[in-house]
């Protein structure tokens, strides 16, 4: 009981009642208390489930997930946190409903929600329409609630848009927390977002714009860097100036990836897809033009073949702040020589941060458990500390 | 506690004791209090659910489904329904088995069951299999189970077969029961189960054979209409006349929308496939003439444009009764100019009921629970008040 | 009580403490105490359920599959086995996954693991690759767990090799000890393990893998009996051959399925491909040689007509022990007449056997669960035993 207090104070200090039966699509819509309540109760399931408390709330209730785009990590994630929470996954897979037959969004969304408690979505391909899909189908299980339709209203969890990877980059931003030991030790730490070469193409967005989105907010000097022409959406750079000068922190902009990890505490060099390619690729599958989309695929990984340099390796690694940043990646990474012959990052150096790089991913199941928690549960300290009282294993013997 | 009384009273007057252990097939293989019950457990286990009170039977347990047919709504609904119960949904993907491998139907039946309380099975697709089919599983795992192999016996649920669409028609009438205000207000309403244009083709004929023989039970004026040729299955027919019979109500056919629609208080405008060519259709595809099928499909789309006038149109709303009659449809509706050119419904009319229709859908859940509930709870009565006094949550707070 | 005592006064008589935290990969590397062990718990887990008490010993967490195989059985006995214990089962699809995107075998294994309490493989196809596989996947969860990335360590369960079928055997051989009234009545017992024809080719070997090298140790004769050119892995048959020597049992080899059913007590006739040509095969696979695969799949077929005689007659089981040997197959068979033209049996001896066949299938899921709680479980007995004393029902009522 001791030990709980320690999370239900850290909450106690923190205004985050707006999250209750709220949805989590952008990092930079939730305030820096509700950013900081997520962390706080995502500690707090960890420490419960490596104690062997229950952290259940649902006896039943469905997790309905509904990923457009493939997934190991996210997919698992999402699974263990509505099942660590008490509530079964059910996957709306496009392929085996009758979506196809001419269903609107509204529609579809209402129709499996009648036991949802959260929907947790993967829309990440298509400039402009991840973000609008999710928030549309917030919109219209909102409504099945108020219409009465739907005993209760599925809290909506964004597991990757166009815009935004908020599981991702909070599960990234809580291992760096832990990592250095507290929010007040990251002030002035350098954080390079720098862009990798990688012979794939196409990757989207969301982790560098969720980066520069959510770290700017610690006071942190982030350093973004990519080859002219891999620019991110304008609104978010305009997005991370603004945390920056709010937390007092540093956001700048470069074309060297030297620059950025120069002194840097953190690296989190990973490939993306030029944002202006992005929008002409979501045009051209608009009007079907498939000849479009070869010729601007062909181009891309052409223009990618420019920047082989901008690899991490051990050299690079060593410009960093006393040799040994932290490095940061969403995995999978692609490592030259191991799953491609030139890549994001060398062998050496992704094999030597193997260990932090599984602890930064084991933060995201508790990510999204917090989410969803704090969008259900009224007071949170209450219901933490009643999951002490209530003596309930998860593991009996 | 006063409350659940309103449901056991109710239930106290029923005799549905052949519930217990059974299979639910076609709705008129039910009697009509074991009709009521369903309806009366469903309304139990919603109001337990609305009241944060837990629904589980079942500490753990499989509710396995297979779908034949794609599927969303009734997809979510059993697994919504089993997780109700407390049973995990294990889907059998007959890609994924080795179903192909020349196994039997029993064989399967038993294989999947060793821990199945229940069994769902859409299998709609041809005349005179799928609840051919649904039987010979119920059988064989009703001897798996006499033979000592099961511990349980599973019950099956049809969820949509060549013949009904009983946890459809029975979410339907739930439905209009609730909306009339209760069964002794329909005595005399006037239902119209009419075809409707759609540019596709081969649509079950469970819907409308499911409604006419279930809704005539309840002393209604059912009237069937559809275009020549549109014939449904001439059993089902004879069941809507004998039931129509005694209850005292009408069942009565033509070849005009116009006729039904007229002074209706409920319409179901729907289309679906002529029976006939869905008998030739088995067995086109019983021997394999795929040229045969495509000639067939061709004809039966040229058979349908002739019927485009068959719509739900504004004007034809107006010719009900008080130009107010309840629309409903199983979702998803053919929409004109939304999901298709021309379809079954005018797009006004759809946007004008869609907040019914959803609560309409709303039911189907509870009733499937309704119908597991009943074959594996003795004494529903006393279940359900052990419910209230074991006080346990849905939601933990 | 006093009837759970008979399960765990058996526990107490037997050294089986290495199975806490272990995993389960061959029944040879298993010390015969352990492999009763698993058989007692699998029998009180099983009288616990059918006496309607809870056997849940998790609250929460996930039991992962992942099947390179299709499967019904094993499927869905993993599915029930987790079930029955606590788990939510979440299938690895790899179709759905990134690991084609060069993630390694430890990545995916770590990713997939964060709240995993047993990881299921079924990995059969290619010689030399399912097994070393599966330990590569235990290596890395346990690497993990040391690491601090995963709170728990995973179990895993091998659901089908390339070498051994734990799970089957395991099932089958309770079978035959409740068939025949317990260990202590197998000695000398008479059991043929023989090759049968069938019409498809490149079955795994891992069944009479697994059944010689389990069923030498029970002091039972036992058989083995194909044609020429249908090996087995030698390294198995040694293994074979001492686990007889030890017991007071025999291992034999020959080419006669005659000889092999003989006075059995126990016949297992079913096909399997040779080991050398699997091992061929896997080359071939392994230099995306397609037009060599397609060639031996046609020499592999053609030598498996030459032995059409290897079928499981009417006329070879009277020449068993007093005509009526327990007949076994772990399902689905190739049944003469009914799954193809002519098979492993004939139609007559299976439909004679198809009872005590489903009883032997249903051991499965108990096995199973057997496997994880031996693994999870520090004091078996005392955690059976609070089972009964803490008073919950499987089936509320």
């Amino acid at each position: 009981m001791a030990y709980i207090n320690q999370y239900t104070s850290r909450l106690d200090k923190l205004n985050f009642k707006d999250m209750f039966g709220g949805d989590f699509f952008l990092t930079w819509e939730k305030s820096f208390d509700e950013i900081l309540a997520a962390f706080t109760v995502a500690d707090a399931l960890r420490w419960l489930r490596e104690n062997n408390i229950s952290t259940r709330i649902f006896d039943s209730g469905l997790g309905v997930s509904l990923f457009r785009d493939n997934s190991t990590r996210t997919r698992f994630s999402f699974a263990s946190a509505c099942n660590l929470l008490g509530l079964e996954v059910q996957d709306l897979d496009e392929g085996k409903s009758q979506i196809a037959h001419g269903e609107t969004v509204r529609e579809t969304a209402n129709m499996i929600s009648f036991m949802a408690d959260v929907i947790g979505i993967r829309d990440d391909m298509y400039i402009g329409k991840g973000n609008t899909y999710m928030r549309e189908v917030a919109r219209a299980v909102r409504e099945g609630h108020i219409d009465g339709n739907l005993e209760q209203c599925p809290t909506l969890v964004n597991l990757q848009c166009d815009i935004d990877h908020p599981t991702q980059t909070m599960a990234d931003m809580n291992h760096i927390i832990h990592h250095f030991g507290g929010i007040d030790k990251l002030k002035g730490k350098k954080v390079a977002m720098t862009w990798a070469y990688s012979p794939s193409y196409g990757k989207p967005l969301s982790v560098p714009q969720g980066v520069i989105g959510l770290m700017t907010r610690f006071g942190m000097d982030v350093a973004l860097a990519h080859p002219e022409g891999y620019e991110v959406m304008p609104e978010v750079e305009e997005t991370a100036k603004k945390n920056a000068a709010l937390s007092g922190g540093k956001f700048s902009k470069s074309n060297s990836m030297k620059e950025a990890f120069k002194d840097a505490d953190i690296v989190y060099p990973k490939s993306w897809a030029p944002f202006a390619a992005m929008e002409k690729r979501t045009d051209l599958y608009g009007n079907s033009n498939f000849d479009g989309i070869k010729a601007l695929e062909k181009d891309l990984l052409a223009q990618n073949v420019q920047h082989k340099d901008w690899e991490c390796t051990e050299d690079l690694m060593k410009t960093t702040k006393d040799g040994k940043a932290l490095y940061l990646h969403c995995l999978p990474a692609d490592i030259s020589g191991v799953s491609c012959k030139e890549g994001e990052v060398a062998a050496s150096v992704f094999e030597h941060y193997r260990v932090p790089l599984y602890k930064q991913a084991s933060h995201k199941p508790y990510i999204i458990a917090a989410m969803i928690f704090l969008s259900k549960i009224k007071c949170p300290q209450e219901t933490l500390t009643n999951m002490i009282t209530r003596n309930l294993s998860r593991h009996f013997s």
